[in-house]
């Protein structure tokens, strides 16, 4: 089989199981609402780009699409599930930041996940989880999950992290340490001295081994969604009030921060001319700031 | 008189009258609550730097200090206005975007005054306003104002424009047709193909002559508070109800968005290890996300 043949395979696998685990984490979140007496469902919405200018740098050329899934129900206030294959060429600026994209003259292609929940009670913590396989003239594996609590609780903590160790162990004895620390630094508000939340991992430019590294993949989407469900339902039924909501939009300013002035993501989509009110689905519903 | 001891004279005059404005809109704003049956008053929070090392790049350092003011009223939901006077060092990276900084060795010297006003009623349009002098090697004045309604109105456009082009005309022609388009330029959200506001007028580095850059600015300051005044009169009693309040806060959810991802003032005093309270007092009280 020729390398491309190959590669387009990959890609295609790779996507597919991005679309299965949006498919896997949107059926199991409208079953939490379900039992939870209440009939919200995900709102999908496909997009598809022919091709698309970036307004902010006219160099870039981003086309492909996705599907962007959003429910606002009564557990999950917000919950934002992406799926996006995208294709294009990065600006010359740009490309420099990107592994591999010198030698393919800015051409890239992308898949991933992507979600945010952001939650009705505020003692359920908010999560964010996306994984992505990236190829320029090379291609790698990125991604990771994190937890941003308003009340901070061990027992979150320890679940959470210990999903994300079992998901990392079973692949190198290695991953759960450094994608930890990685994930510690990469969560930080520099200008509030802050972490984004109780961390989790964060992992980039995996390229090891392309069945192995997508195989791990493939585990931190499944321990991601196990072990957010384990914390929902651990706190659902937690009495809150309006102290303790004001609390959590607080905590969400802090998020939207952080989204806006840092993350990657945010910016690589804003900056390839991704598609807009699918990179900010991740803001919350409501924020607020002292 | 030697160059340091004027231009220690200018430094001073120039923080003097920051101060001073800083004085007369407070009160003013204050006469508002007052007139409309509040007791809302600024609570004034001064702070001092001897040495601040950055977070976010060790090699920058800010000394000197501020007084920050924030009212909470009944017309004015949330209105910070901020006075500071700053020295310190660029850092290397910093100083090449900065102009004289590469001369000064990215030494720096800095005052002005920086407003955002958040207004309950959503008829009122947001405002913000800044006006500031910068010395490195070479010493120039910048700032702006620029108005942000929910619900556009002609009239307000207009009245706002009017007074500012005033100003501008009273020290040269050219002014106001320039500063204008600079402003719609700068308020501009490239993610969203969209503009922030109606404008008004934005201009940095002039320094064609120290007395008259100076007296163009006081006047733009003084400008903005007619301007201002004379629509809060205009719509504070406008009756308005929770959709229109979910209007307002949805369009805040933008002014966030335009803030963290490309406000030039944000990022310097972010990168440049300032204030963060000071900074983000900008933020709104609440802001929302579809």
């Amino acid at each position: 089989m020729s390398d491309t043949l190959e590669l387009n395979k990959k890609k295609e696998k790779a996507s597919q199981w991005f679309q299965s685990l949006q498919n896997d984490i949107c059926a199991a979140f409208e079953h939490i609402e379900t039992t939870h007496g209440s009939n919200a469902r995900f709102v999908k919405t496909p997009w598809d780009r022919e091709d698309t200018q970036s307004e902010q740098n006219s160099e870039s050329v981003l086309k492909g699409g996705g599907e962007m899934r959003l429910m606002k129900g009564d557990v999950f206030e917000k919950v934002g599930v992406n799926f996006s294959k995208v294709h294009g060429t990065f600006s010359p600026e740009f490309a420099t930041k990107i592994p591999g994209a010198d030698k393919s003259e800015g051409a890239f292609w992308a898949s991933g996940i992507s979600l945010v929940a952001h939650m009705m009670n505020p003692y359920v913590p908010a999560v964010h989880m996306n994984t992505r396989m990236i190829c320029t003239s090379k291609c790698w594996f990125g991604g990771g999950a994190d937890l941003t609590p308003t009340f901070e609780n061990d027992s979150d903590t320890q679940s959470f992290h210990a999903h994300l160790k079992g998901a990392c162990d079973a692949h190198d004895p290695k991953y759960y340490d450094e994608y930890k620390a990685w994930c510690d630094r990469y969560f930080f508000l520099p200008h509030r001295n802050e972490t984004r939340g109780v961390g989790g991992i964060f992992y980039d430019y995996l390229d090891t081994d392309w069945d192995k590294n997508f195989a791990f993949t493939q585990d931190v989407g499944r321990a991601f969604l196990a072990a957010f469900i384990e914390i929902v339902e651990r706190h659902v039924a937690h009495p809150w009030d309006e102290s303790d909501k004001h609390k959590q939009q607080l905590k969400r300013g802090r998020y939207v921060e952080f989204n806006l002035l840092y993350d990657r993501g945010t910016q690589f989509g804003l900056k390839t001319g991704g598609n807009t009110e699918a990179i900010l689905m991740s803001m919350p519903p409501i924020a607020k700031w002292d």
